[in-house]
């Protein structure tokens, strides 16, 4: 079992493909396993979806903006901005980790699966993610 | 640790019960241990819900189609028809993978636990899922 | 490679801090390694998010009520109470279980991060996790 830690640089709000960014930290992998990938941050998540087409990246960011608006009445989480209270929501609708396995010394991804940094915060700055390969 | 691959048959858009299917593939368990089972798809996902009662399948898909809805005006990618883009956030909210506790040899699920394969295109064709058991 | 059950106190409807719960099940921990905190039930979910401040945790009950709501016109699945279905729903949202590394047999979360029980029954009960370490 290894662990190793990466520092994203700030993203902008919104979804963005990351999958050099993991493999980037591990040196080695083994011939079948399974890796977990954590964020330490409660307004980000992580996703593994479709890496090929750009625009997908812009429809997901006006849906999850549209079935999770700002500036609901009930908000009463206000202290950090209106864009805080619905990145927590996203970010437990997405989830805060992702797991992948390992075939063959590589991740063993669909042909058009990618791994998604989901930035919900305006100006969330540089994000933690702890990898965990066994 | 041992991996399988599983080729579902093509299941027609929604959600269905697959956990006879995952446990067919795996000839052995250990007595403790984790299992996650991974699709490697962008337009169909993973979950654990309820598997006795059919109308809940439905009442899923219903409600998923209501709060991500198709042919929204802002949607961009709309190539492969407007099931897809849809299909791509719904994935991502279910997610690509679950993991489920082994106990006594066996998949330790609660009483009305059953495997959701969630598949929302019109017509997926068969999904491939890798199993990881450790 | 461990694993350990906690049953949690009845909690009302609503999203609940609960590392305490599983922090103390846990005797000890491997300098690096994961844990996999899985629920056996279909109406309520885990995950992680802000333990700082408790109006989060009503916020998101507000969030999660609007876009799934109860009582839609097209839910079968009504023998047990209007707020049943919309739970097993929001149960697949949120997901049945979450992973965390353990870094310095401690868990690696973030500054802000805690686990949530996420309630969705009115009165869901006791309810059975297994965790899983390795």
């Amino acid at each position: 079992m290894q662990q190793y830690t990466v520092t994203l640089p700030a993203f902008p709000r919104g979804f963005h493909i990351i999958t050099k960014y993991i493999l980037n930290a591990i040196p080695s992998m083994p011939s079948i396993g399974l890796v977990n990938i954590f964020i330490q941050h409660t307004s980000a998540g992580l996703s593994i979806n479709e890496a090929a087409d750009p625009t997908v990246l812009t429809d997901f960011e006006n849906s999850f903006n549209q079935f999770i608006p700002e500036n609901q009445t009930f908000y009463t989480h206000l202290d950090e901005g209106s864009d805080d209270m619905p990145a927590h929501i996203k970010s437990s609708i997405v989830g805060s980790s992702i797991s992948i396995p390992i075939s063959n010394h590589k991740f063993n991804l669909g042909t058009w699966q990618g791994i998604y940094l989901c930035e919900f915060r305006n100006y969330g700055g540089p994000r933690s993610l702890v990898i965990t390969v066994f």
